[in-house]
């Protein structure tokens, strides 16, 4: 991008961002980062003045950048708290590193960090998992066990509310993968704010759910952020991964397509949040958590593991 | 495919259905097609015994595949009647072609062939409207004036019924197309059947929508149909071809996921349905026909061609 200036302060450009039909410099993009996720926390209602928010931070890019941002909003609101949370689902020669970028950062920006593990939660590893031949992927059990760990760890922290990093692209794809299983009610599911209004989950927020996953990766380049960069050595979903791949054509050829299928998303939910049953929840006959079953997803997942 | 039997009647096969996971001689994939569709037709309640149905009638595979099996269906109901429809839209080297298909199979079948055109209709072509510099393809005005084409003449021919050769590929994509343009009403406006809550819309009835593009492609050919296989010159709509490719793919390595995704739609739309708002309908100041603005799209378009 030879010789662009930045639509707003005339400096140099480095980022041209076409679903807006804008140029950026450094400066005026950080900033522009920074007030879309403050509009979507204050449009979502996200955040009391007193929340105690537990960060789900896995050391990559989204949730430290999500930790940064939030410990600047909260600056303005002194009865705020942040506990970061990270889970060690161990995984050999990848976790740790993610868990000591996780750690430094809160050093740095003085928040209260705790770890915990698969092996102390659950007795096992997505490693150990991993060897075992299951009917699903690990990435599967992973999703259903992390989402149990940081619930844990968060409840026993006393926080208000879970964070978590999820990005633009992270939304849409799951709303066309939840189409593609078939599920509309999943929708439902997904969104920036998940409350349950029979008031048994913490609030789950997702501050960077209007930022699209490459302007999270410049805005950590941007900030100095040292994240974690390599991926799982598990692999990821097969079916994401080809979603991915057409959002991202897409969007290339029709700028701006994620953010109008977030869009038809969001407005879809506000019409199915009318129609759809609000289950009842039983306490799990194992961990006692709330499930709309005889057990939670996690521990039959468990019990599946150990058969 | 060396070798492989037909998994119903031991047979040479000479289709693998991956979605299904059987493989098919010639006579039992066409039974196949001829039941699904039958089924198609009872399970959406398409048809009643005394039905008078239009059937939209271009030349290609899609819409002769739907005479010949509309006609064998119609046999077993004496007091039904079929009337084709084409439309001559004003393609040059192209259209004529497809027109002499459609009135060939007719003489055929002995069904009455009825043809318009958008001169006599509406004063122009798209050869025409191709060469005005508009703001939408000449795609987004052909559908509209086909749409009115062929309202108007099932309307003077007195059917009851106007059935057209959408297949499941092209009920799928126009899910994300309607997604991707960011409307989740629009969904309600596709589906097996679309009825009209006022009575002032002809019902209109897809009975292909179960079939895969490419069976009905084989199925064609399998019963000798003389189809017109060149695309039209204008091309067609850009987002519909990228999303067309992507779930090709998909298909290839998921089988199954177009009808996946074709009733998480079809579950959407039962939701919907419930809370969309029935808009009133007037009567366009310029031609008549029912519309929920002051005139309807396509007078509009036609103004917007004629300044």
């Amino acid at each position: 991008m030879p010789n662009k200036k930045c639509t707003y302060c005339s400096q140099e450009a480095l980022y041209s961002r076409e679903y807006e039909g804008v140029s950026l410099c450094s400066k005026c993009f950080r900033h522009s980062i920074e007030e879309r996720v403050g509009r979507t926390v204050t449009k979502n209602q996200m955040l009391e003045y007193d929340d105690h928010i537990a960060v789900a931070v896995s050391g990559g890019k989204d949730s430290l950048t999500l930790l940064n941002l939030l410990v600047k909003l909260e600056e303005r609101f002194p009865r705020s708290r942040i506990t970061a949370i990270s889970v060690d689902e161990g995984i050999e020669s990848y976790r740790d590193e993610a868990i000591e970028l996780a750690r430094k950062a809160c050093a740095r920006l003085d928040v209260r960090h705790v770890v915990v593990s698969y092996r102390e939660l659950f007795g096992t590893t997505i490693d150990e998992i991993g060897k075992i031949r299951l009917d699903q992927t690990p990435c599967s059990y992973c999703g259903v066990l992390r989402r149990k760990a940081i619930n844990k760890a968060a409840t026993i922290a006393g926080a208000t509310k879970i964070a978590t990093g999820h990005n633009l692209d992270d939304e849409v794809q799951t709303v066309l993968l939840n189409m593609l299983h078939g599920d509309p009610f999943r929708i439902l599911r997904s969104g920036p704010i998940l409350q349950d209004p029979r008031g048994r989950f913490l609030t789950r927020i997702k501050p960077l759910c209007d930022v699209p996953e490459k302007e999270i990766v410049l805005y950590a380049y941007l900030t100095g952020t040292e994240f974690q960069s390599v991926p799982c050595p598990h692999g990821s979903e097969a079916l994401r991964n080809d979603i991915r791949s057409f959002l991202n054509q897409l969007e290339q050829k029709h700028p701006g397509s994620k953010f109008t299928l977030q869009r038809t998303a969001e407005r879809l939910r506000e019409l199915l949040v009318e129609t759809a049953p609000v289950s009842v929840l039983n306490d799990c006959e194992k961990c006692g958590d709330p499930t709309s079953n005889r057990f939670c997803e996690a521990c039959l997942m468990l019990q599946a593991i150990a058969t």
